[in-house]
C-alpha cells in the first residue's frame, strides 16, 4: 500500500472522528462492563459468551456500515487488502477514537491482523481468573467487523488472537478473507 | 443560582468533555439498544427491566463519580442545588457530550427536573408498541445520578417522567432530595 494511501486515510479516519457526536470512553467502557456481565449471566460457559458478543457485535455492524460510508466518505471497499487498511485507518478512528494497524498478511494476502494497543471497551476491567483465558472480553468487535464487511459482500471470520485482559502485550484480531459475494443482478425471465 | 457561576461550570463541562477520551455516539447508542434488548430479553416485564436499568447505572455512578470528580476539577457539592446545576452544566457534558437544563424547582427546593432534548442514547431507536408507554429506555441514567450523588453523601431518587421515546417533546429526569448523609467519624472506644 503506498505511503499517499495511507496517509489519506488516516486523515479521513480523523476528520470522520472529529464530525462525529462523541461520548466518553469511560461511560462506555463501564456500561460494555456491565453489558458483557449481563451477558456472563445468561450464558455462563465462556464459549457460549463470546459467540453471543460476536453476534450482537455483528447486528452492529450491519447498521453501521451505513453510517460509516455516509460520515467517512469513503466508497465501496474494492479489495480484501484495501479493507483492512480502512478498518484500521478510518473505522476504528472514527469509532473507537483510536488508530490500529494492519500486520502480519500471510503469503496469500487473504488473512491479516488488527492491532491496537488501547482498547477504549476494556478501561478499568480485571477478569476473574476463571476467566482470564476462556472470555474474549471484547469479542463484540469480531463481529462488529465481520456484519459490516458482509453488507460491501466482504465475507470474513475474525478471531480475538491476542488481549491484553490476557496479559498479552497488545490487543490482536485476525480476519481471514472467506470470499466476495457478487452484486445480485435481479433475474430477468425475459432473455 | 448567578449567572457568573453557571458560565464557570459550563466552561468546566466543555474543558472535561475536551479532555476526555472519547468514542462515536452511534456506535454507543446500538450497544446500548443491544444491552437493553437483553436486559428485556432476561426480565420481560417493563417494571422489572426499568428496575434492572436503574440498578445497573447505580452501579456504573458510584464508580463513575470519582472519575468525574478528578476530570471535572470539581471538589464536593455542598448541597443538592448546586449537585443539580453541576450535573446538568458538567457531567451530562463531560459523559453525554450534551448540556442539560435544571427546571421545575419546588418552593422547598428539594426537588427540580434535569432537562434535555438530546439523548444519545435513544439514536436510532423506535420502541415497539407494547413498551411504549411502559420502557424507561434510558433509565440507566437514573441509575447513574443516584449512584453518584450517593458517593458524595447526597440521597436522592430519579424518576424519568417525559421521554422523547414516548412522544414527549422533552426528555425530563425528576430528581428528589432525600436526605444529606453525615460524613462517616470513626468510633473511639476511648472516649
Amino acid at each position: 500500500m503506498s505511503s499517499s494511501r495511507a496517509s489519506t486515510w488516516n486523515k479521513l479516519g480523523d476528520a470522520a472522528y472529529s464530525k462525529s457526536e462523541k461520548v466518553s470512553a469511560d461511560l462506555v467502557a463501564l456500561t460494555y462492563g456491565s453489558f458483557v456481565r449481563e451477558i456472563i449471566k445468561d450464558y455462563e460457559e465462556p464459549d457460549q459468551v463470546n459467540k453471543e458478543l460476536e453476534k450482537l457485535g455483528y447486528n452492529i455492524g450491519i447498521r453501521l456500515i451505513e453510517d460509516f460510508l455516509a460520515k467517512s466518505g469513503i466508497g465501496n471497499c474494492s479489495s480484501f487488502e484495501e479493507s483492512a487498511e480502512i478498518i484500521s485507518r478510518v473505522a476504528f478512528k472514527m469509532f473507537l477514537g483510536i488508530r490500529a494497524t494492519v500486520s502480519n498478511w500471510n503469503s496469500e494476502y487473504n488473512s491479516c491482523s488488527i492491532v491496537f494497543d488501547e482498547n477504549p471497551l476494556a478501561e478499568y476491567v480485571e477478569l476473574p481468573p476463571e476467566y482470564t483465558h476462556s472470555l474474549l472480553y471484547s469479542n463484540i468487535l469480531c463481529g462488529v467487523i465481520r456484519g459490516a464487511l458482509e453488507m460491501v459482500q466482504i465475507i470474513v471470520e475474525c478471531q480475538f488472537v491476542k488481549d491484553q485482559l490476557r496479559g498479552d502485550d497488545t490487543n490482536e484480531i485476525k480476519i481471514r478473507f472467506k470470499e466476495m459475494l457478487q452484486e445480485q443482478v435481479p433475474w430477468n425471465d425475459e432473455e
